[in-house]
């Protein structure tokens, strides 16, 4: 006899053998996790939950979990209740019952600007989520302004005004899906105007080159060195745009010089070039006062692009941009050549989210847990790394670890996958464009260490595990050295 | 003394008089209303909510909006709370105090393709974005897979399987931006692989016309008859891709007959061209059993395009494209140009939806009302209205009225604004753009009549003032043709 029925709250079903329960719920939810059908994080139902649901004590659906948590498949804690366990690669996926490979703690990742998702506010989320269903006026249920919700526009615009100093009121900002969204919507209003060519920083992320070159526009590199980046080259590169992360730099950690911030004003002004602002992580600084937006010194030259990704996740799907009246009609066709958006449901639950003051909260509650991970890794390397510096202003989600010239960055990452920790070099993060002249040295090697992602009791594990990947590097390097 | 305080669920702030609190919350809530920083539809707190949040007697909460309702402000029912009225135009905004012009219901639509916002699930979204938010893997909170969560992604393919015919497994299914942002990456994808003309159907949205051009694409027109789009004129006009609505197609509200069905897949796979399937309302059929989807015909020759705007609302802001293996990479890089969605939070709300059995629930609640009102809406104009005709299928949330030689469709758009009701006329969706040979023959007037808009206890009026500006029109055209 067997009873077949779904495990609430997981995309599961369960056959269960009527004669031995306990042991075909064992087997099931072993192979589900073996297989992967159940996810890595996945939280299992409360024993309770699930026995009453299974028609079963309570203490054999315990007895399972605490098996499986001793075999390694499943990890629980105290309050914070049971789910699916991490592990290595695919390869204990397959190999039979034998759990052994996943002692081994893996799936760490230290790659810039991802924030921990462990520390994602899920109930004050969940009670902004009821609120915004609730209360949603009916007649934002339909098609709705191109531009997003004008009381999350609102919201914003007070945000944006008291944390970052953009100026804006609620008809300049457009509630965009995300960075990227905003990016390529700002791009391809840059070319309907006209535009041809567009200036990055050197270093940064090749999925926003994607962008601007799918809006059709040829991308093109400025240098970066410890003052940001160097904005004296746009006046050779005969570009109509510059991108700028000028709060903080991705990857390298500087600020755009107070002198730079008002040269590019100059430039753009000069030469009717438009700058796009990417203030990814602006609200994360812990050493002193955030700088204020670059918009702030211009907001006629000046498109402020923002985004909910670093400082909640991205599993919000929300960003912003503040668009100068000069870019205002191209950026609003573009968005109406995709229909604009129209989730005024999650739009309403990032405002109810907001005016909750919990957004506020989560940015200082991460702002304290960031700025202790960062001493940390500043310490360890002191400690752990001769030779090695860490480089970047205490601020944000990265920073740099230098390393000896000679050691190559991507043996590092290769000896940090190996311990599962998943660690990029700097280079990798170049854009080698230069338009007209011999191609830029190279930067010294160095690391972009991400200290956002880890959930909190595992950037530990992960920071010893890099450094212990760079020293294993540093040690060969030496050695050819000597040799 | 003054005591200022914010009114919790409303972004108001109060700023009453301690020795007048009744009458300075009456006139802070009227001011609120008539300068609509209280929008319409918005709720209020429960007076007892109110009444502890403010420190006075709910009696008094009570009879300030007893005033307010009794003046037409404010709207309450028994049960459902009390809300802010609609009202006509900008006019009663801002003259005065006096709210006689209120009294004329206003805000009532019949456009074809928008549901009932008042019947929305609210408390079961709710439920769901709680569970979404509580339990969604820590995994899923970073950039997720471009295609959306393979979780919500496999309940679509068992939900479109079963519902709708499609073949599909979760990795062929897409989760887009709405119906909009699915076309546009369509089309995107088209031009990308070398496409520059698609065909539409004669009558449909200028929206969606809108976002082909944009793209790229030049857009011409195919006829539609009694049995939908006339298939084989395609022979003729030299396109890549055609945009069909099989199921029902919008505005006229015919079925693609059987014996074309096949004629476009046999002409898709002569040609090599793609079709897109919008299938936006094919849930929604009173009559009958739906007709299945065109792409279970081909699936390697259609893509498939749903939303979940009409079965749901466009607040929820998702949509689905089905998409064969040919277009398939063109698609990914397109979605990848505008760096793919990551919305995990909203996505895994309609999964949590979907799989508590609400979408089925909420289909199901929305047909018997919808399929009433359509019965009510043939009821009326036969009748009411002598030498009109309802025609389309018993489907979806539209159909039309059409109307006698003579009658113009603007003056019956005219006649219905003045009663304050939105009211198209078939004419308005007419592309007229003929490739190479003569204008054809407009159809003879009539109206498209949406009946999914306005809320239940609602709906007979707006049709009654929709078959009144209809009325006043035929009077008028009897009148010139007897003259």
């Amino acid at each position: 006899m067997r009873d077949s029925r779904a495990i609430p709250g997981l995309d599961l079903h369960l056959d269960l053998d009527r004669h031995r329960k306990a042991a075909s719920l064992e087997e099931t939810l072993r192979d589900a996790v073996r297989g992967r059908r159940l996810e890595a994080g996945t939280r299992l139902p409360a024993s309770r939950t699930l026995a009453a649901d299974l028609g079963i004590a309570r203490n054999v659906v315990a007895d399972v979990y605490g098996r499986l948590v001793a075999e390694g498949w499943l990890e629980a804690r105290v309050g914070a209740g049971t789910w699916v366990a991490e592990r290595v690669g695919g390869a204990a996926a397959t190999s039979g019952t034998e759990p052994a490979a996943l002692l081994t703690r893996p799936g760490l990742d230290l790659r810039g600007g991802i924030p921990d998702a462990s520390s994602f506010p899920r109930r004050e989320w969940a009670t902004a989520a009821r609120r915004a269903a609730l209360d949603l006026p009916a007649s934002a249920f339909g098609y709705g302004p191109r531009f997003g919700s004008p009381a999350l526009r609102a919201t914003l615009a007070e945000y944006l005004g008291r944390t970052r100093g953009v100026w804006a009121n609620g008809a300049g900002i457009a509630v965009t899906r995300g960075f990227g969204a905003a990016l390529a919507t700002v791009a391809r209003a840059l070319v309907s105007q006209g535009a041809r060519r567009i200036a990055v920083e050197e270093y940064g992320h090749e999925a926003h080159r994607g962008i601007l070159r799918a809006a059709g526009l040829d991308v093109v590199a400025l240098a970066v060195d410890e003052d940001g980046a160097v904005i004296s080259e746009l006046a050779g590169l005969a570009v109509d745009a510059v991108l700028l992360t000028p709060a903080h730099q991705f990857p390298t950690g500087v600020a755009l010089s107070p002198s730079r911030r008002l040269e590019v004003v100059a430039w753009a002004e000069r030469s009717g070039a438009l700058v796009i602002e990417d203030d990814y992580d602006g609200e994360f600084r812990y050493d002193r006062r955030a700088i204020g937006a670059l918009q702030s010194l211009a907001p006629d030259l000046v498109v402020y692009l923002g985004t909910a990704s670093k400082s909640l996740a991205p599993a919000v799907g929300l960003g912003w941009a503040v668009v100068p009246e000069r870019l205002a009609t191209g950026f609003a066709e573009q968005v109406a050549a995709v229909n604009g958006i129209a989730d005024a449901l999650n739009q309403s639950t990032l405002d109810a989210f907001m005016t909750a003051h919990e957004y506020d909260r989560t940015v200082r509650r991460r702002r304290a847990e960031y700025r202790s991970r960062r001493l940390l890794l500043e310490e360890r390397v002191a400690d752990a790394l001769p030779g090695c510096r860490v480089s970047g202003m205490r601020a944000g989600l990265h920073c740099l670890i230098e390393l000896p010239a000679g050691v190559d960055e991507r043996a590092v990452t290769g000896a940090a996958a190996q311990l599962g920790v998943r660690f990029d070099g700097l280079g990798s993060f170049r854009l080698d464009a230069s338009i007209g002249r011999a191609p830029r040295a190279r930067r010294p090697p160095a690391m972009v260490a991400g200290y956002g992602a880890p959930a909190p009791h595992r950037f530990a594990a992960a920071l010893d595990r890099a450094i212990a990947a760079i020293r294993a590097e540093l040690g060969t390097s030496t050695a050819t050295d000597r040799s």
